[in-house]
């Protein structure tokens, strides 16, 4: 995304360092990975800026977020022991669905890996898409992009 | 894909049964996952189909498979003890990539997970793309699709 | 455990193959993916020879096997792309707790590692130890070995 | 371990979140997952603490520290969302190994987790133990007990 948009709105991000976990025979990290660290800056962005508790709306109303979509690029790879740093951009809010697009750059700033994935609500009691809640959508507005983001897919 | 297109091309198969540590919280499969069992898949692949030896070529010429793009549809959800069966049809052959298209489904036929990967041929001690082995192109023509197939993405 | 041992009584196994996200930048196994094959047999012996199956009982009674205790020994490194078969010997069976021996080796036979890992019933509604279903330990008797196997830890 | 110990020697601790990618279907942290958090704490231990770099020394020497060894005890379970605190404390310096024991607990103070792990120091190209590094070892004097901590196992 442009420098631009970036100080239009604000950015959530996290940093998450690799360890061996992480990491295959390679040497690099595991490509099924990344997903896992945009996974982490999700919850920390729904947590943190939106202060809605997934884990407590999963017991009490068996609702949660699963993933249903998902286009990624890896530009380049991250190694043991980086800190790399996550962002996390929602867009396209609409009913049971939104879309965030995700960038994972290491200490350089250096792009590793870019996603775009649609998120939708479930009801797990009955494996069926629901709307998303109230208390989400509206803790969610400051955040929310009014147009797509620059993607770098 | 088609009935008739499978009919016309070897499909390669691998199945995995789901065990805890592939599920999360949610009790169906985490997302990133899918993407576990379709690697396994291609490794399968690459190994049974082709007799290509990964794990060789690795150690001795610091040349892999690393995934440089993928798109991925999550229509449903496995669930703990379930047996999947994920498919792999690799099409579009170029110097240093080739893309995999690869399905994911239950016991029952139900399709679960279906992505397309870009895969790309890398010199890990240059980490730099480079030419697919001779011995892996020719191994792959009876399995390659001259055409893309239909993707449910 | 000696051959005679194993000869007097039946000894479950299961194999699986190393993948990629086995691994790590070590070029090696991971170490704690070593308690995932073994949860992989625990499970495949619960399901295929006593016929019990886990996914109903924790879905309808909330109850389940968690890991209580652990002790391990890692006597040699699996690498990409072989295959490890891990036993499953259980002994010990008290009202709510069993334990297992369980040993990983490669092609070869070479032993890998070896763990002896003591579960528990447990009712996840309560966080409680329960006692371990009827159904269960009947099924288990044929399996059960009357004294400690001898264990390479 | 008790205070008065805590009191009379530095003991370093790292916190990590639990993610979905750390539960399975029975809705807590998956059991290997705990050993995860216990190396990610001993690599921080390492790096942070003793200001030596892992990455640094597998590429260069192919050396590295495995796991040989362990015993743990699991006392509680970690559910979605909560912190966890692991500590680790190095005892028993030998020639090619080291032995540290950790603890993971929870915002609460609970102890979910405690384990003693013995790490070799490992030359990868043979597969052989080797010597601990010098820079390793005099690093980790401040830290290493004299004596064995009183473990909760």
């Amino acid at each position: 995304m442009s420098e631009q948009q970036q100080q239009q709105q604000q950015v959530f991000s996290s940093k998450f360092r690799v360890y061996y976990e992480d990491t295959d025979a390679g040497g690099i990290v595991y490509h099924a990975n990344y997903l896992k660290f945009c996974e982490r800056t999700r919850s920390d962005f729904v947590r943190e800026a939106l202060g809605y508790d997934q884990e407590q709306h999963l017991q009490e109303e068996r609702k949660g977020f699963v993933v249903s979509k998902l286009s990624a690029r890896f530009h380049s790879s991250a190694r043991l022991g980086e800190v790399l740093t996550i962002t996390c951009v929602p867009f396209a809010l609409r009913r049971t669905t939104l879309q965030m697009y995700q960038e994972v750059r290491n200490e350089q700033g250096v792009l590793l890996f870019a996603m775009c994935v649609t998120l939708a609500c479930l009801d797990f009691s009955k494996s069926k898409p629901t709307k998303l809640p109230e208390a989400f959508t509206q803790e969610l507005q400051p955040y929310l992009w009014p147009q797509e983001p620059e993607m770098k897919l």
